[in-house]
């Protein structure tokens, strides 16, 4: 079934309207597989009409196919081009910013004629089909590669900016078209920054390094951290390591379909804690990987989610001491019918 | 005077309230010069509260000074936090998703305590100061070196992307913080894409080659386009790139303190009317280069927007001939008080 038809039928199972104005442009490339409009409305019944900027329009009309591709003049709106399509009949909307929110409802004639959707679209995003699934391999792929680039480049004296260029370049060549978010390149006590993106900062010996990048092909993305030792580790550095990669073991065994996203979490989790670790990991342990760099299912002790088969999720614990260093491992998994099976296969550090 | 203190003398001048919760991760860069929090708290009086998940609290601690740095704990979110700083008073607010503007009414006793004033900030940053136009230069610089990257690589036989991948590692390699936009390069009939992005495509022989590129420095972004002739280009080619370097030339003459942004607009636009291509210049003359890669003010037929000293803006017409090729040639410009400025500065092709 297209995906257009899943996103009706989950309407009508809620009780939605099954017209619907969509406009977060990750939705739109799931519905349409493409980028570049600027938004859909799906009727009820009949084509779905794709607006598109005179900037954008002939690339959608000639590359896009199954759509009303709808051209928008120079400043017009595709909120007022709605103007038309919109009866006294409720629509479902994606999401907005309230001022365009505020437009769209003097347009529907009151607030009252729209009703928010986007959870289902997310729902459905959430559960991966074989060509998403395939297209995540293959960023996947590009990562690793990036990765390799990383192990085989690090060495005391270059910055962390320049090892970001490399691993960027080594993924373009690779084919990815860009990167799926800031890499973040992170070494000796900016290791302690988990987000700390690549600055100028010189990679010293002794330093733990952070490469934390991700690939995109056809529109979909993967997400790879691989912590990296120049020169010898201490054994503090190394018990740190070693904790952080049996939790994100241990993750990685707790991901099955049914089971809740908390657990596995926790099973991560538990293993930092019980290290005396726990107040040094400072975040979720996974995320949902697809079209964005963060969807669902969210991986967090206080998640609703259950896993899924089709999910598409990182494993990523860590351990952040300020003003001494930092330790993230982690993959992009995707649920099976089995159980688990990582999509991206760098190899891990050795500290020992 | 610091741009807090310019935003809440702003917001007193129309009579908007003078306590303000900024979500927009644009408006916390410019207002604090660091990226990652989550949103600020500007109190009538007193210091900012800069709210930061666990993930970026370190580093905002021990970089971002004169703000009091707020750790929202795992699975907390701003907005709830925000409760105990607001009282019976009204706030101003930036921007939102409705699904977040609705449950700050509530936790702000009524959407009628919340007031949007995100044009005020626009306002603001739209006029850039010393520090953020310096920035710009440098990013400009790098843009530049990545447009001499593509003239020297660009050749019949090489990929869009591979040349996206050379001028991409090259602005890294001369300090960009990463690319200011997703690259546009295109060759052939798919220059007649405005916006194609970089695809699979080999670059032939006879082909123009529109490359579209930017760099970041200190958060500040560049822009600049430039369209290459692979081999010889024909009479029709010339005459279409000498008619958007014309249009590119009236325009940036005309960009003076005091003109409004639209007779900017017609002093390009017109030129390519004249040579009887007017259907074909399908997007605005220019816009906004900053923080973001389109600001305000906007140079378009219908902008309300009168230029000022600070603006930095795009000049960058363009022709897009469907099936046959697209020109277009762009710069990143400072309005000064003399005039203008060009911030880009690699040459133009010569196609003759």
């Amino acid at each position: 079934m297209n995906r257009i038809n899943k996103l009706k039928q989950a309407a009508v199972k809620q009780n939605k309207p099954i017209r619907f104005a969509i406009f977060n442009p990750a939705n739109i490339t799931y519905l349409t597989n493409s980028t570049g409009a600027a938004g859909l409305f799906i009727p009820g019944e009949g084509e779905t009409i794709l607006f598109a900027s005179a900037v954008n329009y002939e690339y959608l009309k000639s590359e896009i196919k199954g759509f009303d591709v709808q051209r928008l003049k120079l400043g017009e709106k595709m909120i007022d081009k709605l103007k038309q399509y919109i009866s006294a009949e409720k629509i479902s909307v994606d999401s907005l910013p309230i001022e365009s929110w505020r437009w769209l409802s003097q347009v529907a004639g009151g607030e009252e004629n729209l009703e928010l959707i986007n959870n289902l679209i997310c729902e459905l995003r959430k559960v991966k089909d074989e060509q998403e699934i395939m297209a995540i391999k293959e960023a996947c792929k590009i990562a690793d590669i990036g990765i390799q680039t990383a192990q085989e480049t690090i060495q005391a004296g270059l910055s962390e900016k320049d090892l970001a260029a490399e691993v960027e370049y080594a993924m373009r060549k690779a084919g990815s078209e860009g990167v799926a978010f800031e890499s973040i390149i992170a070494s000796g006590v900016c290791c302690a920054f988990p987000h700390g993106a690549s600055m100028n900062k010189i990679i010293s010996k002794g330093d733990l390094v952070t490469v934390d990048i991700g690939a995109i092909v056809n529109f979909y993305r993967s997400d790879i951290t691989r912590t990296f030792i120049v020169g010898k580790a201490t054994d503090k550095q190394k018990k740190i390591y070693e904790t952080v990669k049996l939790a994100h073991q241990k993750a990685y065994e707790a991901i099955k379909p049914q089971v809740s996203a908390k657990e596995v979490d926790y099973a991560g989790r538990q293993v930092i804690e019980k290290a005396g670790l726990g107040e040094f990991f400072v975040h979720n342990l996974g995320h949902g990987v697809g079209l964005e760099v963060h969807e669902y299912p969210v991986l967090s002790p206080n998640s609703r989610d259950i896993l899924e088969v089709g999910n598409v999720v990182t494993d990523e614990p860590g351990v952040y001491i300020p003003g001494f260093c930092g330790v993230r491992i982690e993959d992009t998994v995707v649920v099976t019918k089995d159980g688990a099976e990582k999509l991206t296969k760098a190899p891990y550090a050795s500290l020992s």
